[in-house]
């Protein structure tokens, strides 16, 4: 992958000139379970207009493609995704503008995954699972996707229900019999997360068990940051760092949260922590000497994986896509030069400003101009609520079973 | 209510008599919807043999009762337990040795509510709520129970989304047009959590906030204390205690958690937290001078409110059962005179000590005794489990709608 | 306290004059102990330069109030600033443009106070604590202060060490014995905080017990919030909002942290958050109908409170002031009439957007202009920098013993 | 290291038996500066009786020694224990019936290391971290300890203040420069810290940094827990578990918390969690399948760190080497057979039930037993504080300077 030559402006190019990557070289990958209706454990409120079919999904996702020109990629979820025929899923994705993106396994929801998959202590669920994220693989194969991503429902919710070190062995046997099916250049993605729906413990838990167990399972196995997935306080663009470091960040899950895994929209919780997580994919992306860094963040997946229990999907996509886009040209302002010296000469007042004024500065105008030169509404958001589309789509949506997760 | 004696037995006396008050003294609130098939957002994992109906559900708690013997009370949630006609249900409840206790509302499932409850912008959702929880306080009347308890999942998921301060205006509204419908002496307990379903803001977000609103509301209206419903790290039992002197301890929803909201069997995580929370009560119950915080804990209502998700319900909650006992049991062998003593002295490890060795202490054999000599087994978990009536029970409940959460 | 209009101006009118409050209305306190040497438990590192004395401390506030205009008042610590005539010390200080703030009182420090203050088991401490506090009292009444603050270090860090319940009764007690102290007119602020340095239960743990026990006090005992003191996830707006909601809210003490009690510069981790505490406060400002919170925004104290470890304090303190000017002049921005239109209508992704919008806006050059139309340097952090202060300052301060924390 | 028999007893053996290595295997490492002044940032209460130089310290942990049979090593602090003679230390340690442990390092309190040490911006402040830590390998060969133990205090309290990666880098870098100077066969521990010193980002912030980065250094870097640095609601019994899987655990720095780094007396807050730790180790060290997992659990290191800021230090010493020997005694108690069988048949409730049962039992008289039996006070805790041994090192070390933290 070439290094997109907007990233790279110095600080005295013209601000349009700098944040530009942000509209050519960014790429957000949408999630098709991200259309249907969700919720909590204590209600699923149904919206109007929610796709039906695989293909309404990409409808949406084409939509938001259309209205924000980065959304270029649309990630599927087995077996909730699952056709007859794959060739066709990416024709029909591909004459609306988008590729498909990761493959995601699911193996939380069936009866034979009480009690977990990889990790199951019944040697017949963990080969369901494999089996499972092994089909995975041959769609990943047969659609052109280039990653396979798991995050495993994993865990246990009493002490002493299973043994943690032998679900960790498990773990990374049943990793590596899944691995060999892997497209060939294809990546493994995968997911830690604190808690939930496991409530003792979780068998990927936090990134140094991911990294711990990608190391054993092969050099294309990476890890996946959701942002919401951490425990509190944690300095998740740390992680990020030291991913890119070890050359292991494969991408993001992006949304936001203030509790637990809230699947708020991406940004709308803590903006200056989006910031900070994008100013060390731009370090990365640039040269700085690191070149298993540079590589790693310039193949970074970017999906958004959100759960909007009472605002409308469509343009809370929009909304979070635009956010994303906004941290990006931020962290492209960040005055690199400034902020080296300063970090060199232990100026922390002076390093801790050149960050902040780049965070402080209003981009949302240079972005309108950016978008509107390549034929782009200059407020997709806004664009998107006045078009009419949301009336039509739930008009045309009616009858039928809305989707939803599971 | 009279001081049951056994709670004042002096250090001195027999063991067994000083730890017969969770025998024969503490009772325990089962909750309808404890039986009830349950998950996480990600998946309901049916089980079998459960209820189908209201009645089953008390055919479920009066298990318990047989069991443990100190199970003696049911909570209902409306509308889940709505019936034609309450008499009957409650002479049901009656014929199987158990009082009606709690009437819970349940203002969070209904598609109005999307945006809230008693704080939801449009007056005319309030009023909906207004209704549904006066309706609880009617059904209390006619049931003969003493208790109405309202936890909202009222909230909002997004900073702007709502006014914060007006909507606690109109929780107080609310509330205040609520109470004068609750029977002559009975309670409105009002339930704090952090969060869930709520993601930004929850209206009633802790006890602080119970607290001042119920003294806004009325003289009967107290706190409800959800173990599981803290920010991480609070220390919950300073909480039982404030509440005590504030004469404003309504009673407890009791469950275990490690992460968020966990609902998991009371004590499976933390037992010492439970056993300090046992032990306020206990010093409270004694009198040492305080008679506000006496009398309140005199009437605090244990309740316990889980969610089963992959563990079979009725041995569940026999378990739980269990345990608060024995937490109960612990504190009441705390050498109180020691512990004042040495309170009194400032020796911090002397203090401790007096309280770490109460809890040291296996009060199961003491426990068993008791039992037998009331009755009951020695070890309701094991002789239910060994005792077909699960089978049983699965066997009996086939066909028909198991009955779910809402 | 009259309305200053520029906090009533209409979304429709100029953009400085929106904001012009956040320069002309806004006062901030600072902290006669922020300009000290001060560390972690594990070590203080000396700066150069730092105060002597507290003329010295006075000296410092006054430049940051030279250089910025809106820190108009500065806190004192008793007995770290004792001096034997505080009338000289109120003229020192008006000479150089600063009116005293509050009277910080410090009951943690004393060998005395190992178990606690006003709440420690021994007669004797107690009186010891509220002696001191009462003599703040005098020193408020002596040197016009119209603010007596407490903190408390209280706690205990180990379960069993003290009955937390009756800590509790002390506590109200004490706080009676100094209440009729104050000077007319003037207030107590009750400030709470989670942990440390005790680390089991804290005396004054959360704002429900410092509003439950100010309500018990009296009518000018007010709640005192340090952005630092809560547990992680907590809604600090809300506790906020709802002080204001109870004309409870006495004031701030202005920080930011990432972890625990961190101290860090305000606004250098969450500046949205900072944003939406001033946006709570801005909205009570303004005539919604609430005169009680109306009222209680108008008269509340905001306080400077950073423990700067490693960073040049000056500067630091600049930033800190600079940065809640932003804060609110962002918050002045907000389209009130479009945001109450949106919470009305339940459309929550326009509330969200309206609240998020006023946040991306880049108010740093109105700021400028504002601040050089009023005599101010454009940017005081920069000023103070390249002034050549920072020098003199350390080169006039040799010899003497800096002063440090306690 | 050979297994001790009586690690591997059957559930039938007679109780003792199945406890004994909690008396005969189990050996408990002492800080030196664990018998020194502590406190927090607000003060430190000094108390009578405490060392002033390193060899009172050794007599400090020998009493320990004396009483509880099973502190057998000592852990010594560079630069703190500094002698010139190491060898005659080590003797004077040997005549008291103690080895030394570790030698921990120290950079954190010198000025250079403001900014970090191995992970400074500066080359030369890098450089003398690097040969502060050699030195503690040069007098672990020297004095014969068989660990460096290297917990850093570096980090960054701003964003934005240095660059997250390259500080990763350089620490990559130095301990790849210090490691050849480990004695043979001795093994570098390297400790995480979520946070503070710093107080946004840490170093070495959690296990998986600390597993990462030791892979990087060399075969016998390890892992170092401190039950007292994680995130709120992390499963450190998982970590253990999984440390052990990789082979990478090295030891333990014990204590307890319910906040921050409280360093309260290990089980004092969470012991059921301590048990769970304790359960992890003992599954290990009993021959599972699993090689790597029980030769690491064999030489895990079991050291004490505590800070004991209000309570008397050799008593709250004795204190948590029993409630450590007791959460042992528990784990060695737990129904192995039951617990597999339990698990492997996906009996929740069962498997739950097992574990807790064990914690449940009252240790104490068997250990009171076995303690006798090997010549030992049944009752350590109290053997101490009835032994006028406190009254004499108080009356024994009246001036001089106490030694303190640093």
């Amino acid at each position: 992958m070439a290094l997109n030559p907007s990233i790279a402006q110095p600080t005295s190019a013209p601000l349009d000139d700098r944040i530009a990557w942000a509209v050519d070289g960014l790429t957000v990958e949408l999630p098709s379970w991200g259309f249907v209706n969700t919720g909590t454990r204590f209600r699923v409120f149904p919206q109007p207009g929610v796709p039906r079919t695989v293909f309404e999904k990409i409808d949406d996702a084409a939509t938001v493609k259309r209205y924000t020109g980065i959304a270029g990629t649309v990630a599927l979820h087995i077996p909730w995704d699952r056709v007859d025929d794959f060739a066709s899923l990416a024709a029909y994705a591909a004459d609306r503008g988008l590729l498909i993106g990761g493959i995601n396994s699911n193996t939380f929801q069936d009866e034979d995954y009480m009690l977990g998959s990889l990790c199951h202590p019944s040697p017949a669920a963990r080969a369901k699972a494999v089996a499972a994220i092994v089909e995975c693989c041959e769609i990943a194969a047969e659609i052109g996707s280039r990653v396979v991503k798991v995050w495993l429902g994993d865990g246990t919710n009493y002490p002493g229900q299973d043994d943690l070190r032998w679900r960790r062995h498990r773990l990374v046997a049943g990793l590596r019999e899944i691995y060999p099916h892997l497209p060939e250049g294809a990546r493994l993605f995968l997911e830690y997360k604190l808690y939930e729906p496991a409530f003792y413990s979780t068998d990927v838990q936090d990134w140094g068990q991911a990294l711990s167990v990608s190391r054993l399972v092969g050099d294309r196995a990476m890890v996946c940051v959701d942002i919401g997935h951490h425990a509190m306080g944690v300095n998740i663009e740390q992680i990020v760092a030291i991913l890119l470091a070890e050359g292991r960040l494969g991408g993001f899950d992006l949304n936001d949260k203030k509790y637990g895994d809230d699947d708020l929209m991406l940004g709308s919780i803590d903006p200056y922590q989006l910031f900070r997580i994008a100013h060390e994919l731009v370090n990365a992306m640039r040269d700085d000497g690191d070149p298993v860094a540079q590589r790693c963040a310039r193949e970074t997946v970017y999906m958004i994986d959100q759960c909007h229990n009472i605002e409308p999907k469509l343009p809370a996509m929009i909304r979070s896509v635009m956010n994303l886009q906004e941290a990006f040209a931020k962290a492209l302002l960040v005055d690199r030069e400034a902020l080296v010296a300063a970090q060199a000469a232990g100026d922390v007042l002076e390093a801790n400003r050149v960050l902040a004024d780049a965070f402080a500065t209003d981009v949302r105008p240079a972005l309108a101009r950016l978008r509107v030169e390549r034929g782009l509404p200059a407020d997709p958001f806004q664009a998107y609520l006045v078009s009419g589309e949301a009336e039509q789509r739930a008009a045309a949506r009616t009858g039928g079973a809305a989707a939803g997760w599971g």
